[in-house]
């Protein structure tokens, strides 16, 4: 029996999702927490998530191979994790589904802190901004995102992706006090994709750079008409949604992007 | 020159506000780093906070003996700190001025996560609850709870406190999502008054106590008519007001009640 896993992670203690030399990967806590039941067992997520990226909503699968039934495994699980991962819930997919391939869209948030002073309780949820900006370029700027653009400026330097053409659905960004929430949903991130988003979108704001840079990475894919990557802390993998079963039938081919926010 | 601090603080990592014995107390660690400016110096806060109990704005003073400008002790301090203890604010106050003697009203906010499942992100900065709950009877509890009470129940057995009437000025019951938030304002309270009020409120909630338990409580003094003492993660000190020159003049006494939400 195939099951799906959602899984929400405090991404702080992590080298992020992905097993590593480095330090402890939260999928590999995962694992060796199912392991506990039925021996070694690998997970597929919808994608990586880097260290210190936290998910509200990641998406992983695994063939169990004991009698519990797949909405058990959450209790099972969450028995037995630490704190910081928790399994929101757990249930039974068809045999041939998979959490990478017939992953959809993906939703990512970025937090931003905006203030004089960091916060002693948010610290590793959200970015600190200390700087003046101005919200309307900003908002204005993360308008340009939405619709199918070569992203090909807004992936790390160390990606090496081929195909960088990646359809944004829907943008996001909001000021409440002094937080500001910036929302992406797609079809798939290239590489800290999420994370440039941000720090352009504060590097507009600031007027460290055009706000008219968007625009002009589409057309360059250039990564210096773009700002910082902004830090991990803020980023949350909110939600995954899936391609169902006749919808995967008219794909030609499984989706094969790496997928890193 | 006598300083007066707003601190925020994430209390995960400490064993309360005040020093200690069995491990590293928020008090000991701005001691610490105000005497690498001034050698030895004693800071005295509103109020206690218990182990892993939070503040958004803890006040705390202490006497500069230094050339630093009072409003420069905040970068001082925040070059310094740990990232988890922020000041806030640092501004110049009255020779005499004493952030426990001349604290005029207290707000604290108890914050619940209802949900099935616990959060992973939120795990330190709420307590969770995963039972079915009346939010009419919780509303209405919480509402009972304003006015000038003799709060003896609602202290902690450990406490020893002989005067025991306290006045609460306003309270706040609100829910949304998964979000439950209790926020009391009052001229001062008993040891984990906060945190016995919100069990209560929970209890209540989940039918475990009476409705009437608080106006009962207050007749008998009695702490079995209450519910549970509710975690401290879920407790945050919210701010503190002083009384003013005049004010202080028409006292007469200092107040010398200890506070600990």
């Amino acid at each position: 029996m195939r099951v799906l896993l959602t899984i929400e992670y405090d991404g702080t203690n992590y080298v992020g999702w992905q097993r590593q030399d480095n330090g402890l990967a939260i999928q590999q806590v995962v694992e060796e927490t199912v392991a506990q039941a039925q021996g070694q067992s690998v997970l597929f997520a919808s994608g990586r998530t880097d260290a210190g990226v936290h998910a509200w909503g990641q998406k992983a699968h695994f063939d169990s191979r004991c009698t519990l039934p797949p909405e058990k495994w959450a209790f099972f699980l969450n028995d037995r994790l630490p704190e910081d991962i928790r399994i929101v819930k757990s249930e039974g997919v068809d045999r041939d589904f998979h959490a990478r391939y017939w992953a959809k869209d993906k939703t990512y948030e970025y937090v931003i802190h905006h203030s004089r002073v960091s916060s002693a309780i948010r610290r590793n949820h959200c970015c600190f901004v200390p700087y003046e900006l101005d919200f309307c370029a900003m908002k204005a700027a993360a308008g340009l995102l939405t619709g199918e653009h070569d992203f090909g400026a807004f992936a790390s330097t160390r990606s090496n992706k081929q195909i960088t053409v990646r359809k944004i659905h829907e943008v996001g960004f909001s000021q409440e006090g002094e937080t500001i929430r910036f929302v992406v949903r797609g079809n798939g991130f290239l590489h800290n994709m999420v994370r440039i988003m941000a720090g352009s979108i504060v590097d507009i704001g600031r007027g460290r750079i055009a706000p008219d840079a968007f625009v002009r990475a589409f057309a360059s894919r250039d990564r210096n008409e773009l700002g910082c990557t902004a830090p991990a802390r803020g980023l949350f993998l909110k939600d995954v949604t899936f391609y169902d079963r006749a919808q995967m039938g008219e794909r030609a081919a499984p989706k094969r992007l790496e997928e890193r926010g």
